[in-house]
């Protein structure tokens, strides 16, 4: 008997001594990060609210209890009863039973109408027909790859569970090491923008945190030294990932295609959005001439192994490390992944990327945690001089930048992420309009910017509460509003809007030498009434930074694989208000507020000179040891 | 066709065009590092001395001619013929011919004699006879060591063939990484002294230098973590050994069980005391109850895998890496490896163990070198205050030592390494006694000090001018002097010595809770008459140093498995005047001399505070970088 089965014997002994004596359980296994225990009785179960939560405490494991088989009501009986103790207004649009687990999915426009008060009415589903609620919301904004994914997921149930028992036996395997260290090995976004990618190990184990693309260069992490694939992508332990951006995000998928079968912590939205993108991301790469990395099956692959994990939730990821993710406030998802390693051994927060104060469309980053010796954060801002403008400012700015384009009939062409600042946007461009500070025109919305907003809708509680209520709130939707279309077709529609009337668009900024944002500088570039508003950090060495740099000349495709040279006419702006980074200030803020302050920082994910300013800045007002570390390097920190 | 393949058809084409026409080229292979040119014609070949040295220049490859078997004279005719050529006075003593490389081993007394001046004699027995001939010394000193190894390797002749083609291929193979890193990865030896252990790597090479034990802890340096041996052992492309002390040399036999098949570059004699050592690391291990890592024939592994190399050959040992190992001054045949990488795009030197100053037995380390930026220093002695006295100083002491001991008829036991210091008091003592300073006394030699003596004996070239001199002057070889002699059996012939007139033991300290010093300490040590003089670093944690730090009672093994306690009454001194190891100062001058200055220096090797000291003292004085890193860590230069 592996050591896992005896654990599993000695926990289902524990749990049946203090579980009462007429609820029976029937198994106790792993799914995951999670405990499952079947109970023939899962309607007393349900009759008792706390015994789940008494449990969980008891035993300091997440717990699931599932009915068993045998005390179920039949699908048709139970879909009925259901109907009935669901208020109307919880709006239920779909209803979705898995006899394997006794799980029934219940979609609903009001989840939380769905659970009731502290979950009473889950509960009393249970008690009415045994069956074990999960409740997902419906969209309110149709999203493809929301259903994609949840259709997907369906599909690969039976597969998923295996996944899911392998890696909750292998969390839960009897640690072997007899060694303590832990530490941390750069294998990208040290001195550069993008490639984010680390290794966290210990002797017991070993975690991958992100696994990004360099932006503009094609370059990966080193992914091929021994410390990263070079002993088996499955001598890693698990992967987490901070967020969906490619550079955080693109080459997850190429794990699996080398072998890798574990899973990938992340949030939920973040597990989409990441589909959502590196998707395009292969488009991009087949229509550039390049061959794709990896193919979609791989993509899928990834999100089939995806573990969604809620901010706040600690969560046994190996036998010596528990992941917690918290709101980073970058992007929808997006999270500072925070490790605990050994019995109170050493705790590790890895920023990912990080905006300290709160947008309209997050809160602030976290920054309070129960212990963290050493932060690993981002410094795309973190140069001496690179101090943003309030997002007020940069909002009144381009207020009076599009009155000024709308006046003289031009285009106004924000290229800009797809994911988070599109969005962000999109509300400043709401408010604008309803409250008449920009006349009435059309905001087209390029790429796949449109299909991300639908994600953001898909989850609310990623977002600012007061935005969330506003989406719920029947017609006041900001993402609905009148003036916000989708670009729906090729190079002619994107001509036609360019030397129409005046309009603003919003275009994915990923890829500046082809894709949408070629057509826009191509139709609207030569304009001289019409404008260019940046909004993102420019990656050195991309055409983007070209450009903001005085770049006039500019090398695109035409579309059909030639290259053609466009002379811009129209005006260029940057506006760096609406980025979804932490500004020099707001990096400095962020840790001068933490709690507790870590002992050591690493400064990565920033160029030479925005690390070593932030560095040495750090290091002097907050005399912590900080590194800036270089690629391939390792540090141990116990 | 491979690419080595066609890169030799190639140097085959460009030699045969660079050599007389009557000189025919009938095969062209890589053995090792070496280019190998087979030819029926080797009496041409030698006809003409500067050959070989032109075609090396030109080809900027290291080689050997050998005759075609056709070529030969038959060994019987051949023999005869050889013994008229070489002067008498050589003492040749075996005649060894091995057909398939058309070599005779030509072992001699004097192989100077043999070689003749700049080579003429070997070139006048090829015109002769066609065979290439290769001389070793016979040991002056009757050594089973070297003649095992020697008998070994000829019985083991064919696999060593195999393994020198296949490595030959593997460093000449093409190179195929597209980017040029250099990084170290600390796997011992860190903030301790012991288990030195370091991976030199490259985007295109793996190098393992050194790989020891930790004395006093049998702990093993991080063997186990994917830089090292977790992407297999075979992904190291070669193993460099800079001295064959345990510290350093232990644990190489155990890379060949874990299924490494590549060379291990070092010197011939280091190669020879390896071996040594290694058994009677076994042996002990054995005796001491733990089961060995490693089996006998792993040793045997590692000496048919060893490549040797001489002080100052450059030597090619992958694409991208070139070796040149360096005279340390700590023990014979102990080198400072340097490394030249890329061309031109980094120098690493790693120290081994040094002694700056000449002592009597060698000369003091190299630190001259064509380029050097990153230097990692042994710290053994860098603390602040770790100053050792002159040896000259210490020679006196132990001169009065002895003669007090003598005086009040006791045993004066000096525990020290089999390998180097032993030979440098038994220079020391045999001066004293011959000048009259000490009286006329048995000197005992126990453990394998004899046998490690002879193997000096047998590379004099390795020794200083003068000490070689005398070895080979009749009468005068210093090591064979009538007061010296083997200690011949166990604890009884030990207690007989302890409790007979005054004597001196040289005894082995590797070892101080079991094995012949134990035997010492219980016979000798109750005898406040006898005096125990410490003459090595002894390391924390190790029974030496607790006794050098006033532990008087000290545990023992009784010899049959038992564990008694013996009351130490012996008078105890320390002398670190005769120490192998470079002092703070002399680890200062080593680097305020070095030539050219590194920019780096990774301080290791020493106990925390040593390597604090001197990382900080180097800086403070110097202005160089430095640093202490710690074990697990990877530093990247390129
Ligand atoms: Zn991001
Ligand atoms: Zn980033
Ligand atoms: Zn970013
Ligand atoms: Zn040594
Ligand atoms: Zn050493």
């Amino acid at each position: 008997m592996s050591s896992v089965d005896t654990q599993l014997e000695e926990l289902k002994a524990e749990i049946k001594s203090e579980l009462p004596a007429d609820i029976s359980v029937s198994d106790v296994t792993y799914e995951g990060p999670e405990l499952v225990i079947y109970t023939r009785d899962p309607k007393r179960f349900a009759r008792n609210g706390d015994l789940i939560r008494d449990l969980a405490g008891t035993l300091r494991k997440r717990i699931t209890v599932r009915p068993d088989p045998v005390a179920l009501s039949p699908p048709e009986r139970a879909r009925e009863r259901i109907r009935e103790v669901i208020p109307e207004e919880a709006g239920v649009t779909d209803l979705d039973f898995h006899e394997d687990t006794g799980e029934v999915v219940i979609q609903a426009d009001k989840p939380g109408v769905v659970i009731g008060r502290n979950g009473a009415t889950l509960r009393e589903i249970t008690r009415e027909v045994g069956w074990t609620p999960e409740v997902v919301r419906t969209p309110p904004i149709e999203s493809s790859t929301v259903s994609n994914v949840r259709d997907f997921l369906k599909q690969e149930r039976e597969d998923r569970r295996q996944i899911l028992e392998r890696v909750g036996r292998q969390i839960h395997r009897e640690e072997l090491a007899n060694e303590q260290w832990v530490r941390i090995t750069m294998l990208g976004s040290c001195r550069e923008v993008g490639r984010s990618s680390f290794i966290l190990s210990t002797a017991e184990t070993r975690i991958l945190v992100d696994c990004g693309e360099k932006p503009g260069t094609g370059e990966s992490p080193y992914m091929d030294i021994p410390e990263a694939l070079g002993a088996g992508a499955n001598s890693l332990d698990a992967v987490v990932l901070t967020h969906a951006h490619l550079d955080h995000s693109a080459l997850i998928p190429l794990l699996y295609k080398h072998g890798y079968d574990g899973p990938v912590y992340t949030t939920e939205p973040t597990r989409d959005l990441m589909g959502l993108l590196q998707l395009d991301y292969l488009d991009v790469e087949r229509k550039e001439g390049r061959s794709p990395p990896y193919d979609p099956e791989m993509v899928r692959e990834a999100i089939k192994h995806a573990i969604p994990i809620e901010y706040g939730d600690v969560t046994d990821i190996a036998p010596d490390v528990k992941l917690t993710l918290h709101n980073a406030g970058h992007a929808l998802g997006s999270a500072i992944a925070h490790f605990h390693i050994g019995d109170g051994l050493y705790n590790v927060a890895f920023s990912g990327d990080i905006h300290y104060g709160e947008t309209r469309l997050f809160d602030g980053a976290v920054n309070d945690f129960p212990r963290v010796e050493t932060l690993v954060l981002e410094s795309t801002y973190g140069g001496r001089n690179d101090y943003q403008t309030d997002q007020e400012d940069s909002e009144r700015k381009l207020v009076e930048a599009i009155n000024e384009t709308h006046d003289r009939g031009g285009t106004v062409v924000v290229p800009t992420s797809a994911v988070g600042r599109s969005q962000e946007l999109m509300l400043v461009l709401e408010e604008a309009m309803r409250e008449g500070e920009i006349p009435e025109m059309p905001v087209h919305l390029d790429g796949m910017i449109w299909e991300a907003t639908a994600v953001h809708t898909t989850y609310p509680e990623y977002l600012r509460s007061d935005l969330r209520d506003r989406i719920f709130g029947e017609e006041e939707n900001p993402f609905l509003a009148d003036a916000f279309s989708q670009v729906d077709g090729g190079d002619d529609v994107r001509r036609e809007i360019a030397e129409g009337d005046p309009a603003i668009v919003l275009s994915p900024s990923e890829m500046v030498t082809s894709g949408p944002i070629t057509s826009w500088l191509r139709h609207a570039g030569p304009d001289p009434d019409s404008r260019l508003v940046f909004v993102d950090y420019q990656a050195q060495g991309t055409l983007g930074r070209r450009i903001q740099n005085g770049l006039r000349e500019v090398p695109i495709d035409d579309g059909v694989g030639r290259s053609e040279t466009v002379q811009l006419a129209m005006d260029v702006d940057t506006l760096d208000g609406f980025s979804g980074h932490a500004d020099r200030q707001g990096l400095e803020n962020f840790v001068k507020t933490m709690n507790p302050r870590p002992e050591k920082i690493l400064c990565v994910d920033g160029d030479e000179r925005a690390v070593q300013d932030l560095s040495s800045g750090l290091y002097h007002e907050y005399h912590l040891r900080t590194f800036t570390p270089k690629n391939l390097e390792t540090f141990r920190f116990r």
